[in-house]
């Protein structure tokens, strides 16, 4: 069978095993969630002997160390998809929720009921622990998913989708409801983007490079962001003790992720208080500041910031710093450098707040808040499929909501249109 | 300028309007729709001058009687614009709604704000009337617009742009906020449909043809539909007269439109009962039935179906009918052949309703109803900017709420991420 056929396929497979998927009730689909859960930790020997499979590839391609750890399958980690079942089967099933049910003036009432997606396609890079997150919450939604995880993770991704696939036959539940790919073939993705008759969204998790790839060659919705470049504004108002502590967690608590901050912009009637206050504490942990001319006057010890420090994502221990003169300059720099991903003000003065609020149009916009906050997860969605920073379907973090839509269901008794 | 120079410049435009559409007050927008309405009377002979070019040249390029009507910017079609903006300005501003806000246990509030899209294409084909619809609708949920009308309707698409672009100036909101494409030239649609950066959305309006040219050279998210296969399925349980009214108004009330009736299905154990009342009517108003051979046992006037039949879009006064065995079968059918638009069950059978309205995915899925009320007027959202039959962004008919999306918005007093 050639790669196009073997997803084509898979693809049939899964579109078939939507249809009865959506009519699954809680109890089986968390009953299944459970037992997956048992499961892993039944087989985790197993699992991890497929997983040095790929930890030994990897070794002999000469994967960096973070790379490979990112790729283990240790005994937290195995444990840690364990929990992530059993949170996903305690959260509430959004399958069959009806809202806005009205009652027409003819009589008939008309409403919109929750719907799973059907079939979700995701492709990923590395982290073979997403096999099992990204199952868990389509089939708590009630969608089928095609998954196509990094090579470098290929023997796992496909025990850990063999220890999935046998509980939900168990459970009468079609196999196809969780898919690996079972090859590594770079066609198996450009396959799956075209089959928009299977395949109703595709959601990448990955670097910049991978997502570009997916969106540009996919006939399929994609839910994307390409990056987090989040900025903080310490207004003129702000209590600098409590912007300090918020920059600081910000950037450093952990500098590698999409919610951590990139580019601070402070109010110029506050920065020689406020910089060298943030800035002292910053340096200490190592960021290295990059500022405007003003900002580097404050601060001796801060870099003088270049054009390409400001569009930024630096996913390290790196900060853009830059002097504005008010609130609509803050405004301004936000439209036109950020990644619609995450914003915060700090300030103590209310019609600010406000404003930046509603005039932010990032899909997180936050007051007197860390970015870090920016997460399904912090946010109450209970756990989350990715971060979208485009507008259309879902924006911001998805949880299981984002995973469903929405049908019109009219209940009338004999209504014709006249 | 190129043709290419042109469009990027205008979507350059749009993009820069659309952020201050975004924080236009309720009053503001609704004062333009409402003296939009005003320039439109006062200006009707004006438009109707520049309509006249495109009869005219549509008599010449020998355009049928229908599609001149279709062009034909009529007192009524006037009025009936003008009746439409005031509509708009009644309708509730979605901007600004803020739904799902919760405290979380640090003490954050986290809740999500509906904000505008930004910028939408659209491109369409024939009726000028769209060019003021769409423009009404997307200037009240804060969105700038580019147009992309039928080349036999330039003449009359630029006028109506004029007059809104009079008014929108005269009321300090971007011109930009509401563009014509003022060329013909087919490169304008491409090259549009490649701007991901300035455009966030399309949504075509026309025939089959148009929008799979438009979704297959898309890199901007498109709502969409094909076509409406819509069904009926008559239960054993149906009340006859209410199925006869029923399947009669669903097909013939309008049968050019795509939420008719194209495909019956009746229940094996009233089939001998039901389709003689049905049949009879519809052959009576001259509905052409084409059956499955136990139809065509029945009913002696039915002509046989073929394969084609059961996909079929008619958009005429023509009818697919099937008898099935049971519920499932229907439901079998349904999910083969439906276009995700509309199905109906007639039944007084409460567990075979709720299991219709459950299983079918369309997007309305209706109990004892005629599929013509599938339609954003009738479902209660006010005026319709088109209909999806994907399930992404919205599903069914698209009101004002679907010209939005939802951002997180969150209210700290100095939290931090531990």
């Amino acid at each position: 069978m050639t790669v196009h056929e073997t997803i084509t396929n898979m693809a049939l497979a899964a579109r078939k095993a939507a249809r009865g998927m959506a009519a699954l009730s809680t109890e089986v689909k968390n009953r299944a969630l459970l037992q997956m859960a048992e499961a892993l930790l039944a087989q985790r020997a197993n699992i991890q002997r497929e997983n040095d499979k790929d930890l030994l590839a990897g070794r002999e391609k000469g994967l960096s160390a973070a790379m490979l750890d990112r790729l283990h399958l240790s005994d937290k980690v195995i444990d840690s998809m364990v929990t992530g079942l059993r949170e996903v089967a305690a959260l509430p099933d959004p399958v069959g929720e009806v809202t806005e049910m009205s009652r027409r003036p003819n009589g008939m009432q008309v409403g919109r009921m929750r719907i799973p997606l059907g079939v979700i396609g995701m492709i990923y890079e590395s982290r073979p622990n997403v096999t099992v997150d990204a199952a868990s919450l389509c089939l708590k939604a009630g969608n089928a998913i095609i998954l196509r995880g990094g090579s470098e993770a290929i023997f796992s991704n496909l025990a850990l989708a063999k220890v999935l696939q046998e509980v939900l036959v168990a459970e009468n539940i079609p196999a196809a409801a969780v898919q690996v790919i079972p090859t590594t073939d770079r066609e198996a993705i450009t396959t799956m983007l075209a089959l928009e008759e299977q395949i109703d969204l595709i959601i990448p998790r990955g670097g910049e490079g991978l997502i570009r790839f997916v969106s540009e060659h996919s006939r399929i919705p994609v839910l994307k962001h390409y990056k987090g470049v989040c900025h903080i504004f310490v207004d003129s108002s702000a209590d600098l003790q409590m912007a300090s502590d918020i920059v600081f967690n910000s950037k450093v608590q952990r500098p590698g992720v999409c919610n951590s901050l990139e580019t601070l912009l402070v109010h110029r009637e506050v920065a020689a208080m406020a910089l060298p206050i943030i800035g002292k504490r910053l340096a200490e942990a190592g960021v290295e500041l990059r500022g405007c001319p003003e900002t580097c006057a404050i601060l001796p010890y801060a870099k003088a910031a270049v054009a390409e420090d400001w569009p930024a994502e630096y996913l390290d221990l790196i900060l853009a710093v830059r002097v504005v003169s008010n609130l609509d300059d803050a405004l301004d720099h936000i439209a036109q450098y950020s990644s619609l991903h995450t914003e915060s003000i700090i300030t103590s003065n209310y019609a600010n707040a406000q404003r930046f609020i509603r005039e932010v149009e990032s899909s997180s916009v936050m007051v007197n808040a860390s970015t870090r906050f920016s997460d399904g997860g912090q946010f109450g969605l209970g756990s989350e499929i990715g971060i979208s920073t485009t507008k259309l379907h879902a924006y911001g973090p998805m949880g299981l909501k984002e995973l469903t839509t929405k049908k019109f269901i009219v209940y009338g008794d004999g209504q014709i249109r006249l």
